[in-house]
Order: structure tokens, then sequence, then C-alpha cells
């Protein structure tokens, strides 16, 4: 059920004739259902060979999206969001055809409260163009995946990143969405109070749901103000376990830390190849501290310490912003870079999460796992939040050594849920996870699970095939 | 549909002799249908006349309401979760009759796990019972609704209180739950990974659920450590306005105040009376910073420096444990104090939460509507998150009163509304607020929530005719 060659679906029926007519009248050149497009929007960032819908619309708006779910509704035809196409686990992948809606013209910020400390955004606003439209505004909004994903892909996947171990992940950070529903109704699930206890929590049940129960196509999220200072730093480790140790001793003790995240020696390898950077090839953690002068220094202090306690040195200080940025940029393309390492390869990304007393283990344990492969394998992690990937580089063509990673992604996963971790901390199931989540859940947890999405979709239309069997 | 005179359902069945006698056979001195018995499980903190259901059963286990629940539903018979009574919108009262399940001696904390900041406790365990435990763990519970309520409770009605501005509500801070389903079935929402993209949230939609879709047995929260320094202030101000300004300028500036909590002359007075303190009768801020030394203090120079250009004066600084808890202790017996200006009188308590910048607007709104009352009235609020609450004192046998105090109560929800707002920060739906829901989430995002729960629970049984008809 893991596997990733098993994407082909026996429910993939042909598409209707008077649909494709109808979609064409209703949006000429902006329906699409030429080989190029279509093969462009079958394919994401997971092992998975394209699976390319039958058509392709291009929505300017959410009354589009509300149209064109409507018009495939009356045909039983499914309709798949898509973003940028940086998912991992390939829940955009049409395994039962239907219609791509992309929704990366759908660019606009509509609002920008930071008296509110909000801001509203069409659902194909990316993140980096979001921050770069608050520039100037004091605020900024911290959720990092390590694509420059769109705000609707990131609540659909409740995405994280960087940030997350000090200003949480989508689930804290969305207040409320516009969403079409199956039937093509538009509902907004909150207004922007900060709080609320007014009824079922729809906005946390979309977050999430990767386009199962609704198309998200605008996003309310919180703004932070930019802190008054800001320092990094990279600090290298004799080996893994000591970094980890170091790690937990931090967030054990309420370091409210920004950022804390370990890179293995050997990615560290693939940044400096990658980004032409000079990093010390060892086991490394990068910080980063938010907050006033005086507290940074603090923090930085005590983050210091409690390194050097581990055996952590060669301390290395990023203040101006200039560091800063080409730091994190470096670790932000660590996908690109590692997917160098072997040219032509693919990445399977394992994303267990566990309780943070638990990831020294885990993560050597995957270590241990992960040294046994046939393949090269890198790890860099979250860890200040309990999560790590795998980055497991196979040749896609090479149907024992995907094998081989799918039993090693398997030893990965149960490990952490043996400690009461997840199989997902931010990447979500898509069609790769669906056998773990049935582990990780539980049949009667997946029941419930069902029953909301025939509830919400009894025809089965949106994005149908994945997170679990329907 | 918001007057808390129409209680009464006429879908309210006689009890089954065969069920009782099941119940008794199975729990013995546990089931109870004595008078006493159910009046106690009839009546909440709310304006409502009490409506008893027709037994009530005490458990001890997760298996003990597993199995209530399945004897009740082969009768179609509604089932109630009991925590310690504390709710204001008539969550527990039995309109349709049915069992009340009593979860107050489910009172052991299961785990503490301070190396991983989480503890899970079975659903009958109090905040301030919790907190108790985790003395010399160096780890608390930060959520502090007014009432000394159960963790179940407080997850089934998404609570939070005056800390909520620093470490947020209910929402936030759960991490899983243990919930038997409608049919009687023990499902687990989720591991104890601090973030995860698992499938749909099914622990957020439990929480704020108001025992309708489940109901919640054991919860895991998050703990956090003990903050090195701690500091009280409470600060006067000439006016209203003054005050609330001084507290959204800090909060736009990202001041990370713990507490920041608004009383009114008024409510001063009554605090004053009933908890024998000396507070000046002004309009006051009670503060409260949380940190190392060095930032507290810089938390606290900032709030009395804005605090001062909006016309705040005579600090009083509370640094000593005893003075805090004395501080705090009287602005968490307010909703008592409240209720002794008018001997007799029950409480009609509003609960709107609006965007930071709206809260001047909204709450001196409100004061001129409650200033037409011809009955006394309070302000009271965790102004920190745009919530605060109004304590319109009735007599409940005063037909007119009643009504003139849902026409006031309307006039401030609305007004919420109107801001993008919402009608309850964190108390909940229940009965009361079945109309105002209606309005603020529209009739399609209504629908969606009906769906979930047919979906969840098809025959009704999970205590229903509250949050939305049916």
């Amino acid at each position: 059920m893991n596997s990733p060659t098993i994407v082909a679906d026996a429910l993939r029926r042909p598409f209707p004739d008077v649909l494709a007519s109808a979609l064409r009248d209703r949006f000429g050149e902006r329906f699409s259902t030429a080989a190029a497009v279509r093969e462009h929007h079958g394919r994401d960032e997971s092992p998975f060979p394209p699976t390319p819908p039958d058509a392709v619309v291009f929505a300017h708006s959410t009354d589009d999206v509300a149209e064109t779910v409507r018009l495939c509704r009356a045909h039983r035809v499914p309709v798949i969001a898509y973003g940028v196409g940086s998912s991992l686990e390939g829940h955009l992948l049409a395994v039962r055809g239907g219609v791509s809606i992309d929704l990366s013209q759908m660019n606009r910020v509509l609002a920008v409260q930071p008296e509110d400390l909000t801001a509203t955004v069409q659902a194909g606003v990316t993140r980096v163009q979001l921050n770069d439209e608050l520039k100037g505004t004091g605020f900024f909004f911290p959720i990092d995946p390590g694509a420059n994903a769109s705000l609707g892909g990131m609540a659909a996947t409740r995405a994280s990143g960087t940030n997350a171990v000090r200003y949480g992940t989508m689930r804290e950070n969305v207040l409320g969405l516009t969403v079409v529903t199956a039937e093509g109704k538009v509902i907004r699930t909150a207004g922007r109070a900060k709080k609320s206890s007014a009824g079922y929590d729809l906005t946390r049940l979309f977050v999430g749901s990767e386009g199962t129960l609704g198309i998200i196509t605008e996003v309310t999220v919180r703004l932070y103000p930019v802190p008054e200072a800001m320092s990094a730093a990279v600090v290298n480790f004799p080996g893994l376990a000591s970094a980890i140790d170091a790690v937990i001793q931090i967030i054990q003790m309420g370091v409210p830390v920004a950022r804390c995240e370990y890179v293995c020696d050997r990615t560290i390898r693939a940044i400096n190849a990658h980004s032409h950077t000079t990093l010390r090839e060892a086991h490394t953690l990068f910080f980063e501290f938010h907050g006033s002068e005086s507290s940074v220094h603090e923090q930085a202090e005590l983050a210091q310490q409690i390194s050097r306690e581990h055996g952590g040195e060669d301390f290395e200080w990023a203040t101006r912003p200039e560091d800063r940025t080409r730091l994190w940029n470096a670790r932000h393309n660590v996908y690109f870079a590692g997917l160098q390492v072997r040219p032509g390869a693919r990445a399977i990304t394992t994303d267990t999460c566990v309780p943070i007393s638990r990831l020294s283990e885990s993560i050597t344990g995957a270590r241990r796992i992960l040294d046994t492969a046939s393949f090269p394998t890198l790890i860099v992690g979250h860890v200040g939040d309990g999560n790590f990937h795998s980055m497991l580089l196979v040749d896609p063509d090479d149907e024992a050594e995907m094998a081989q990673a799918e039993r090693l992604n398997d030893e990965i996963v149960r490990l952490a849920l043996s400690m009461d971790g997840t199989c997902t901390g931010e990447h979500g199931v898509g069609l790769h996870k669906m056998g773990f989540l049935q582990e990780e859940a539980g049949e009667d947890a997946i029941e419930l699970m069902r029953r909301i999405k025939r509830a919400f979709d009894p025809d089965d239309i949106l994005n149908p095939g994945k997170i679990f069997r329907s």
C-alpha cells in the first residue's frame, strides 16, 4: 500500500466530452487539455511517476473554482487543487483522472491588517511573496516549508518548517479559510478573532485535509511583529547523539528558540557543493533566536552553554541580515542540494515526529537503519519539534532499490510509532503514507475520518483516493 | 431561539425501565435516579432553569463510559457528559432527558512526562488538581477558566482563560484525546508528537464539540516550564477607552505578556467586597509577565511606559508568589463576586471576541449598550486576546428583565459580528448561543457541522439539542 509504484487506479474513467465543452465555454484559454500542461500538473516532488489529470483549469477567483466544481460534480469527475506542485507524497497526482484546478494565478494578497496581526491572501500566494509584500510593515509570516509553497497548499497539508518550534504550524496560524465545498458552495470557516468557541472547528478540519473535503481559495493567517533583534548560530558536534541531546535539553528548559535545525555531516557536504558555502562537514545545529536585544543575547548564551556541555564547538554567529539569509537559504535548499548528491535520483523522504525525549533514540535508530542502505541517505531535522527527515536517494527505475527504500522507510516509521510519534510531522499523507496512517490512527479513528469524507463529499470527487481508502 | 426560557423539548421521552435495570445491574450504587442527584446534574452556571436528566451514572473508567453509551444507544436514550457543572451556556442541561455520565470520579493524573512537556489525565481531573500534582516538577499547565473546571469539560468547550494571550487555548494545548464514540467504541485521536499532518484533525474536531460528537475520557495536554521569573502589576486608568487603547498597543508591539486582563470599576468594587481587597475602584488592567529576570523586567517596563502614555497610574507590583496568588485569586473570583452585587440574581454572560484593533470600539460599544440596563452590569475581559465578558445581573423570575437582558446581549453580539468577531471566545455555544452561531457561521457552514454530527451520531444521542438544531 505504501509502494510508490501503485498509482494506477481502476476507477479512472473517460473524461466526458460534454464537460470539456462546458469548461471550455466557461474558461476559454484558461481551460487546457494540452499534454504538456496536463503532464506538468500530474507531477510533484514525490517519487511517484507522473499521473496527469485529464484537463487543467486556471482559476482566477473563488467563483471560478466553485463553477468548476459544480460542473465536474454534475459528471462525477474528480477535482484536484494545484498550488505550486511542491507536495512530497503524491497529494496532487490524478489517480482517477479529472480536472486539476490550478490556483497559482489566484495570487493576490487581499488584505494586510497589521493592526490586528492578520493577513488574508488568495490560495495561490506563496510564503515568499507574502513576506515580500509585508516588507516595511514591521510584520512577518513565519511558516516556511522548504519549498516556496502556496499558502493554500500549506494549509491543505498542515505544513510547518523551521520556525514551528516557536511560532507553531499552519494548524496554529490559520485563523480562517474560504472553502469551496463539493457542492460548489462557498463557505467561510471563521472570522478574524484570535480565539473562538463557536461550534465545530471547521478551520482546523480543512487544514490538513489535502483537498479531500473542499478546495481552499482564501487563507487568513496570523502575523507577528518582526523581532527587535535576531541572531543565528551554527554549531558543530562530535556526533549525532550529542547534537540531539543538546537540543532536547534546550527545549526541556524552555529556551524560546525560533529555529533549531539539525543537519547531518553528509548533508553539510551537499550544501557546500550546492550553495558554495564552506561549512565544516560535521553534525551541525543551526539556531536562530528572536526577541529583544537582551533576550536574544540570553537565549544564545544558554544555547551555547548547553551545546558546549554536549561537546558542541566552533560556534559561528550570524547577526547581520545578509549572513542570516545566506545561512537559511542554504538550509532551505537542502532538498535540492541533497538530490544532487546522486544525479538522476528521486528522494523518498521520511517525516516522523516523536515526543522530544525520544528524539535521540528515534534519530540514531533511523541513522542505523539508513546505514544498511545501498544508496546515499541524508538526515536533516526540525529537531526542536521532535521532527526530522531522512532523504533516501533512490533510482526510481531500479525496483529492488525502491523496494529496499520502502522497507527502510517502514522501519523508521514503525520506530516513531512505537514512541507515540507520528508518521508525518508536516508533509501529509497523500498517497504514500496511507498504510502508515491506518497503522497510526487505527481502524476506528479512520472510520470517523471516512464518515467525514462521505458527509462532505458523497460523490467522492474531491481529490479522491488520498489519505485513506474511501 | 436565544431565550433562556426555551428549554423544554418536545423530544423528551419516557426513560425505559429495561435500561434502568441494565444500568443498575452494571453500576450498582454508581447508578442513581434520586431526585437530588438528578437535580444536581441538571444545572450549570447558565441562567436556564434546572433541566435534570432521568438518571446519573458515576463513571470510573473509559470502559464504564463506553458501556453506558452502548446501553443507552440500544434504546436511543441521550447521554450527557458531566464534569464539575461550571458551563455557562446550558451545555449540560438534559433537554431531552437521558443519562448524565458524571466523570468527576475519573480524576487520576495518568502520566506526567516533564521530559516531553506533556501530561495525560482522566477527564475529571480539574485544572487546579493538575497543577497541584505538577508542583515540584518545574512544569505547569496554563489554561485557567474562571471556574476550577475539569480538563474534559475544558476540552469539550474549547476553554481558555487569563493565560491564553501567551499560551493559547485548549485548541493549542490539547495534544490528543481518548474519546468514546456514539457506538461505544474507544478511539485515541493522536499520539504525543508536538505536531502532525497525519489525516484529519480529529483532536481539534472533538475540542469544542461540547459532548455532541463523542465523550472525552482522557486528555493529553502540553506543559510549560515554570518561568524563571514572574511579576504581576495592577494599573488604574482614567477611563475604559484609555485602558483598552493601552492594551491594543502592547499587543500590536508584540510584548509577550502572559496575562492582560481588564476589570471595570464596578467589578473592582465587587472584588473588594468579596475578596476583602482594597483595590482602587477604577478601570483597571491586571498584567502578568513571565520569562527570565531580565525579560520580565523589560516587558514590565514597556507595558508600564505604554500604560503611562494612555494615562495609566498607581502601578502596584506583585513579585512575591503569595501576592500574585492573592491578586489572581481575586480576578478568578470575579464571577462569584459579581453575583453578590445583586443577591439572588443570575448572570447572563456575554463572551464576544474581536480582532484586537476593534476591541476599543467593541467594548465601549458594549458599555454604552449596558448603560441602558435597568439592572447591574459589569465588564471584565481577557483583553489581550480581544475577548471580554459582560455580566448582566438579572432576576431570573422577572420576565421583562430577562427579555431586556437578551436584547442587550443580542446588541453586543451583533456589534462583535459586525467587526469580524465571534459570539463566543471561550464559553461555547450550548443552548444559549445557537441563534448567534447560525448568524455568525451562516447556513452553509452550519450544514457542514450538521453533517459531521449525523455522521458521528446518527441516532442523535450525544448531548442532543445543543450547538445547532440537528
